[in-house]
């Protein structure tokens, strides 16, 4: 029997590649619902092409979402919308028991705690598409969570991992683009070049394997080859490595527990090694995150530590910095001052979905403020 | 409940550094049975240590192993005796069921088909102990061993990694001896010059794993931190790192399918990545071995590729050509031409403990003629 697949934003960078798996292996998967934000003109194209009953996009609102994501029965569902939109239809779909597929970064960073308290009550897994995180889950397998004493998340370092303080604090838009390895969206770019990214992506490690913060690391490693480690209690380090191709760790969470056989996938495998016998030494460099050209990544533990609310928080005036960054209203330098700002401002609360939501939009509203005290004159 | 445990080998270098490791988890395990060689006043004094009723020496010859083996009723037989004075007992161990920890390399090379076709039929588990092998269990726990493409065994690159051919030729013991990172006995220390570690190792690997030649490769990695990789059919790999000390692997061969908690065991594992943020970066090399200087991996695959008994030859041949060269006789360039020679005077049998014994003794005869008609004039 094939399994049966939902994508939430299948028009997206990680629904297209989803469905590029899926084609790959028609016997092994069939796609039940798809839903899409506005691109429909790409949504019945893959409505179409994979034969899909229950598709639905922007305009039909919450209840769209909730039909693909629970009316279409899923084995597995893929939570790849960006932002909240999609809370409530991954939760409803989780408190069934679906297994979700997570793509969706607000949704771990924001309300990551809430999700795998309602996974562990129905009984549904969770499993990380991000790259790093699935690394992660991949040395879990067969282990035991209580011999796990650490892990470390890898990071390329971004565009700006060997330029100087203030040269980064005055970059522009096409230097903060200028990713080195992974092709990616302009919000996840410059989230890159912060590293704003690795914070967050501690604060989904710490939800999704279970660990405080000071149980999670960030190692720069350039070459993006090895994607995490796992420290163990007996003093043994596991790692996973690849080649940076995001349809890897989507197929592994498609096809967990089994592992596809890729055409080409053992060489790739190998390539990522460096390569065949005789040919140039492969090297992998290490180094820790320099703090003070990197302080969003400080700010990140601190929402974590804070707990409830705060990664909410920290997340959407990260949403609001960034934005203000590629419109030109301020300095790359200025985005961690605006987060810090509104983490400043705000209290964190317990979580619920009801309060992440006010605890978001109240962090918007914040951070706009800050952007504008701190606001570039217009250029014209 | 503590876990049964009874030693082969128990004075030599991987038995006293397991009973270390038993000694530190008092609780976990028991000693139930200890096999010596010549080192009775060390036997004597570890059965009194660790309160064990049987526990045997060389003069009580195969009945003595065979009383440790069998009649100490393990849960876990470690089979660290050097050489094939112990094949007999851990058969009749694997045979009822009993799993075991091999150490005893010969037994894998020499007669590993047999050993793990009688572990499928009795439901022993073999567990590796060995560095390298122990690194790629670790990576195979929770995975289909059918999503395998394969494996790569790391190498130190021994003493000789930089040296060039004609050095290397006429090396004398000292400089053979001076291995870079693992302190070893001087058999394996010359191994480890010649890279014919390497290549009974992918032997060892084949049998353990059940992978074809072709599906092990080696690279040399001189930090000795990484210990081996599995590479996926789906393009993943994964990898298993550590410190350089013997009690990591030993210790999970002990306590499979649980990790020991070792004090330092998060620092340690930190350390193998480099240490604490802050410190200096840390690089991983990995290169292919140069076939030219080192003809004695190519030669351990033919012999894994010509099956039967040729593996035993090719591991009784290498100890007459290290031992003479141990003793001055040849020349350290020669030995891969000796071993060469007996493996094109030998006829591949079909694998049976006698057949194993019948080669063995017939290979080092052969050696030891070779050895006669290139050895050096004596210098008195």
């Amino acid at each position: 029997m094939p399994k049966r697949i939902a994508i939430l934003g299948s028009t997206g960078s990680i629904g297209t590649q989803a469905l590029d798996v899926i084609a790959a292996h028609p016997a092994r998967f069939t796609v039940v619902g798809l839903a899409a934000g506005r691109n429909v003109e790409l949504l019945r194209r893959q409505a179409e092409l994979f034969s899909v009953a229950i598709a639905t996009t922007g305009v039909d609102g919450a209840d769209g979402l909730m039909r693909v994501a629970v009316e279409s029965e899923p084995d597995l569902l893929l939570a790849a919308t960006d932002g909240s939109v999609a809370f409530e239809a991954v939760f409803a779909a989780v408190e069934r028991g679906t297994d979700v597929a997570v793509a969706n970064k607000e949704l771990v960073v924001a309300a990551g705690a809430l999700l795998v308290e309602t996974a562990a009550r129905s009984g549904a897994s969770l499993l990380p598409v991000d790259s790093e995180h699935s690394a992660i889950f991949q040395c879990l397998v067969g282990e035991d969570r209580s011999s796990v004493a650490a892990i470390v998340l890898t990071a390329s370092g971004g565009p700006f991992w060997r330029t100087a303080r203030e040269e980064m604090e005055r970059a522009d838009l096409r230097s903060a683009l200028a990713h080195p390895t992974w092709r990616m969206g302009t919000k996840n770019t410059i989230d890159s070049a912060t590293m704003m990214n690795k914070g967050l992506e501690v604060i989904e490690a710490s939800r999704l394997f279970g660990l405080r913060g000071d149980r999670i690391r960030i190692v720069v490693h350039p070459q993006s080859i090895a994607h995490g480690f796992v420290l163990f209690t007996d003093g043994s380090v596991k790692s996973q490595l690849a080649a940076p191709d995001m349809r890897l760790p989507i197929g592994y969470a498609l096809s967990y527990p089994d592992r596809l056989p890729r055409r080409n996938g053992a060489l790739d495998a190998l390539s990522a090694l460096g390569g065949k016998a005789g040919e140039a030494a492969l090297r992998y460099d290490f180094e820790p995150p320099d703090p003070v050209r990197f302080p969003c990544v400080a700010l990140a533990y601190e929402a974590l530590e804070r707990g409830g609310t705060a990664p909410a928080v920290l997340s959407a005036a990260n949403e609001v910095a960034v934005q203000a960054f590629v419109e030109g209203r301020i300095a790359f330098g200025k985005i961690p001052e605006v987060i810090e700002g509104t983490m400043k401002c705000s209290n964190p609360r317990e979580l619920s979905l009801q309060s992440v939501r006010d605890a978001d939009a109240e962090a918007r509203a914040t951070a706009a403020t800050i952007v504008q005290t701190i606001e570039r004159p217009s250029p014209s």
